[in-house]
């Protein structure tokens, strides 16, 4: 069992813990895959999804993980949620507390704020993506994925293409992957590119030419349409032009090389539809991956020991 | 079974189908008369409704219906889903089958929105509407009230009355009724009558004075107020006096005649309230009948032999 | 079991049925600390709730109570539902009671929603909020409170603090309060106290100095922020000054005095975080104790004698 409450970001992740999650969603994988697909095992308990961002694959993820492991589920989208009448997150974090939830899995836009909400509530908090700071389960998802196709992390080259500044699939990325032992690469145009990557030891590239040679996994990032009016890059089709991953493009990383995207996709922009709907691409099985990881979480997290906790 | 993966709509389904459809409905007509109201049938199995335009009485009868099978539920809504993002919906049907669901029941504004989704999910895809295409459910639930009520479908006479020419409710009712021997006529402006129905033998009628007699079932549409806004018609006023069902308009038809409506009523619009209050009118047997109906498809559909199918 | 169909507010209750479901809420209080959280007794019914206002914890806490007795919840937000297209509350509890719920939890902006809905529905109607009028769920928490805090309700002092006239949770817990022989005290800004109250018992304050000595139970309200467009308040600033419930002006009350709030908090407003955070602030076990209340509702109007009543 994990030796934590909330589950926050992968920076704060040891190496250990990394791969305790991805055996145990290996074992949730062969739950799916038998098509078993309801175990009793966190029958009664009840897991709380509070999207202050909208999100269908995510929620719908973490919803389906909880339903396989026979928990409830009740869903606060952001519209209809006290937002609306200003609350606090911490208010909000010990109302859900007092209302008995099990695990809380939060999306919000501020960085830390699954952090903050942790601390106000018994509930084990699940970092559904925090502003720019991270996003653990994706990365956990990618991380599962990578070695279910790869039989391995260590002495990969794994490489980042797009808006890396604004990307928290990035961020929780590279601590996962540094800590397991891949080799990390970023490519994106100059305005899209945060300052202090060397420093942690992640190469940073502008050009693909120069970043995709030697490429095991190529992670194409979705581009965000907001970037342009905000005066970030120069036009959609310059974007493709230079940025975007084509057949021709994906020649230049290893000749096995897999893709990967966090979904949903821009075809045509930041991926050819001829890529993505490729055998090279794996972006289905991130998504199927995506369900057990956050079975395993759950699992992990709202761990039997919990239940003679002080709750009431 | 049904030999088919998917429900689309009622022009494809044979006179059998329907048949076995309105059957199985029956034996679950009963489960929810005896109040037995949860069997074990579809546990563990995930029925995803996604709606891409906002609807409470489809969604809830759909949910309801896969809760009495023990399906779990999942609920996605256009304004919360990554229509927002701009996603297609060819991704869309691609990651709900990565997710693993085994139904997805799926409202779009575009016609044969459901057709291509089904073809990128294993999932069992049911049409709850597309565009102005069919709502092949609402069909069924209707063929079945009026056989509950009248006792057979062949050889009676069933008028539609109102918006005829943007009616999937009347599209798919036409299919259903020629396959099962009935007589179908409409009636309404003629702004609102599409062109071509006399040549698959509907009988076209502006005047209730005309249509009315000889009905055994008047069925009359939901008036969208946007027509209005678009110029199809002269005013409200003028439409109730031409077009409501009233008692006194009602006494056209046949004795025994009875009234049907898919809901939501505009009462005193396109019918009165002293109509749709009465005895005559089977609105509410057909919303209970609409549960049975929608737990007869999703069984149909999600079937065991099913279990066996290579999910992931 | 209570003898009524609908719980639309404390007015009608008398004292016994009161007393009966708080009882009934400590038993559930029990089901919960000891973590059960999940009992049988409503397995196969169906809950379903229906808010034309947004609200997280109370929805929140009803889908709860309902999944801890295992019965099903469908919820409708305001956004997604039939209110779009027009339809009467009428007809829209005609359909909820033909597509068979069991109970209905509704929320509405107009008083009196909830007892027309439940004269055209067999399913329990439970008021969770009628504009200005009752909002019985909350005042039978807060009555679950005061007595689990102080041992009894008869012979203590309650003193409402803020907007009187506009909150239904005053009324509702002056017609609770009363019937279980507590005083009851009111005190806010003139503009914001409703004729009429001293007539039914109630003291009537505008100073909190003469409001607060005596009171056992100080419960503030919430702040709606629209009174101050409205005219009815000067400013936030002068609000928080004259009514504001900081440790100085509670020093005013009897030196045990418990502090309450329905939520959500505009902290620094009608209460100080100091307060609100302190031991005498019981506002947590306010909404824990929702949940009993809530379980005890949903059992004892789905009561099991109700199964053989003619549903369908």
């Amino acid at each position: 069992m994990l030796q934590r409450k909330d589950l926050l970001g992968l920076e704060e992740l040891g190496a250990d813990e990394i791969r305790m999650i991805l055996d145990t969603a290996g074992a949730m994988r062969e739950v799916i895959r038998r098509d078993i697909k309801k175990v009793p095992t966190l029958r009664g308990k009840v897991v709380a999804t509070l999207f202050y961002e909208p999100s269908t694959r995510t929620r719908f993820s973490f919803e389906l993980a909880a339903k396989h492991l026979s928990a409830d589920t009740i869903s606060v989208a952001a519209a209809t949620s006290s937002v609306a009448k200003g609350e606090g997150l911490v208010d909000t974090a010990k109302t859900i507390d007092a209302l008995g939830a099990d695990a809380v899995v939060l999306r919000h836009p501020a960085a830390g704020a699954a952090a903050v909400f942790g601390r106000y509530t018994r509930a084990a908090v699940i970092n559904a993506g925090d502003g720019m700071h991270e996003h653990p389960t994706q990365a956990l998802l990618d991380l599962y994925t990578i070695q279910e196709q790869k039989g391995r992390i260590e002495g990969l080259t794994v490489t980042f293409v797009g808006d890396i500044q604004h990307s928290r699939v990035v961020r929780s990325n590279i601590w996962g992957l540094k800590k397991l032992g891949a080799t990390v690469r970023v490519c994106g145009p100059r305005t899209l590119l945060p300052p202090g990557l060397e420093e942690i030891g992640v190469a940073v590239f502008t050009r693909l030419e120069d970043a995709l040679p030697g490429s095991d996994v190529v992670y194409v990032l979705r581009l965000q349409r907001e970037r342009f009016a905000q005066g970030l890059l120069p036009g959609v089709e310059e974007y493709a032009r230079l940025y975007g991953i084509t057949r021709e493009r994906l020649a230049l990383a290893k000749p096995e090389a897999i893709v990967m995207h966090p979904g949903p996709l821009n075809r045509g922009v930041e991926i050819s539809a001829a890529v993505a709907d490729s055998g090279r691409a794996v972006i289905t099985q991130q998504v199927t991956n995506g369900v057990a990881v956050r079975m395993a979480c759950l699992y992990l997290l709202i761990r039997r020991e919990n239940d003679d906790k002080a709750y009431h």
